[in-house]
């Protein structure tokens, strides 16, 4: 199966604490990474998991709040000096633009490579991006500004050739690709040998969503149906109810809510207020709701499957 | 004696490494904090000090590039959600007014303290700060931008009063401070006791030189002569001298030269290259110019004395 990977740079909320970076993530979908959210120390915690820069194109920010994109300079101006030539394309808010703009005309004047930067409509649940291997969707969130998460799901893939057919029927490796785009096979006899009986389906979609930051969202729970894997914002416990509400933000228990809702595989929890010195309490409560949840951490990789 | 404490937060250079951040420390002088460049990731390091946020009232810039100022959007917007209301001095060239100036019109709208910008010529060796305890003054720098260091230079304390005599001699407590601040002790009868058999002299006034980036500026060991401790950067080896040449960086050979010709107590390299996995080659380099070298590290914690 191929790549489809979640590495966690940063999973704190606006504070930053000894135990926890704020938010960024690096999804690495067939060998190409794209960025979400890139919050202070992002560049470093890259560092980590050896992945290479040359592969990033895409950053897509959810917001603009500190702790969601202090990490752009850095990052940017890191790849500039490592001699990246190849453009890099930031998607965010239009509130993100001046910010973005400042940095690159007072720090960025003399790298080889562009940053173009791609305002997201944080009101349409739309795709934002698509290329061979994905598409990109906006999901529309609820909280103190202009913010919207993102939906990446692959595209189907071909079908598995059968070895053994091809052998069989002695198709030759040229007639391969035909068969793979849903082609049947004839034999010199005349036999049409259909295209079902020469593969197995294609591996079944993935996808991954990334919410934060929100309140809960009505329509979240059908945009991210079935999704492979769920990261939800849970700022909160139970405990901080009035909290989440007044700061726009969800409990654990509410992302449990949607992910249960959505009938996703997995759920993963992230951006913990700086109050919870364990995040154990916020795991047993969205567990309450939805069994296969998890905590995201620094440094974790999550295979998306 | 009182506090006077370095704290390295990073002493990596413009590419950070998964060993070094990028140039941030704080002084601790009689418990008053200065912060001396703030690169990425400053706050985060801060955390691991165990310092209070709310001691820290001036912030010195060396210059406009981004491994020195990406941490100040951060620790600004830290502060401010932690509640600081006193105000902020940032110093610094006035290439970082507009960045410094994007970031608080940005992120910072509804915060409850003021950060006030105050322009440094870093042309002129002068004072720039002074208050009841220290001066700050700055070091012109030679580097691709403005730049200036800063040379941190405490104000002579009281001499010690000596117990003994004021026991001795039957002097009521109100009459103490007059005496720290020079006066004689007449007793009943009309004898005269001279300041200096009542006291001992005051400690020795301690300094700290800040100096990064730069190539060898030739009045530097006039400006920093006889300083407790000095911070040289010490971005190349001896195997790279043109690179630092053509960089307007130093070699450790050269930051030790500087400390020789100064006759400091202490020199501190930092601020090096990614090159170098095992900095013990820059500090044989300055060793065998000038022994008491050490190398920069983060977390380490020096004392001024």
């Amino acid at each position: 199966m191929q790549t489809f990977d979640l590495h966690i740079l940063g999973c704190g909320s606006a504070l930053p604490t000894r135990r926890h970076m704020p938010s960024s993530q690096v999804v690495n979908l067939r060998d190409k990474l794209l960025m979400l959210d890139c919050g202070e120390g992002a560049q470093l915690q890259w560092r980590h998991t050896g992945l290479s820069w040359m592969k990033l194109g895409h950053i897509f920010i959810t917001h603009a709040h500190g702790d969601h994109v202090f990490g752009l300079p850095g990052l940017i101006s890191t790849m500039g000096l490592m001699g990246r030539t190849a453009p890099l394309f930031v998607h965010g808010p239009a509130q993100l633009r001046p910010f973005l703009q400042c940095v690159l005309a007072n720090f960025c004047s003399d790298m080889d490579y562009a940053v173009e930067f791609l305002a997201i409509d944080t009101t349409r649940h739309a795709i934002v991006f698509e290329d061979r291997s994905m598409e990109v969707w906006s999901l529309p969130l609820d909280h103190r500004v202009a913010c919207c998460g993102y939906l990446i799901r692959e595209k189907a893939g071909a079908p598995h050739i059968r070895r053994d057919m091809l052998d069989f029927y002695g198709i030759p490796t040229w007639a391969i690709n035909n068969i793979k785009a849903g082609g049947d096979w004839t034999t010199a006899e005349g036999e049409v040998v259909p295209h079902a009986r020469l593969t197995t389906p294609a591996d079944p979609v993935r996808s991954y969503a990334y919410v934060s930051d929100t309140k809960p969202v009505a329509a979240m729970a059908a945009w991210v149906a079935s999704t492979t894997l769920l990261y939800h914002e849970a700022t909160y416990g139970d405990d901080e109810l009035a909290l989440a509400s007044k700061y726009c933000h969800s409990t654990a228990r509410q992302a449990a809510e949607v992910a249960a809702a959505a009938g996703v595989g997995q759920l993963l929890l992230g951006h913990y207020s700086a109050r919870y010195d364990d995040e154990g309490v916020l795991l047993a409560e969205a567990r309450s709701v939805f069994a296969n949840t998890i905590l995201a951490d620094e440094g974790l990789c999550v295979h998306v499957k």
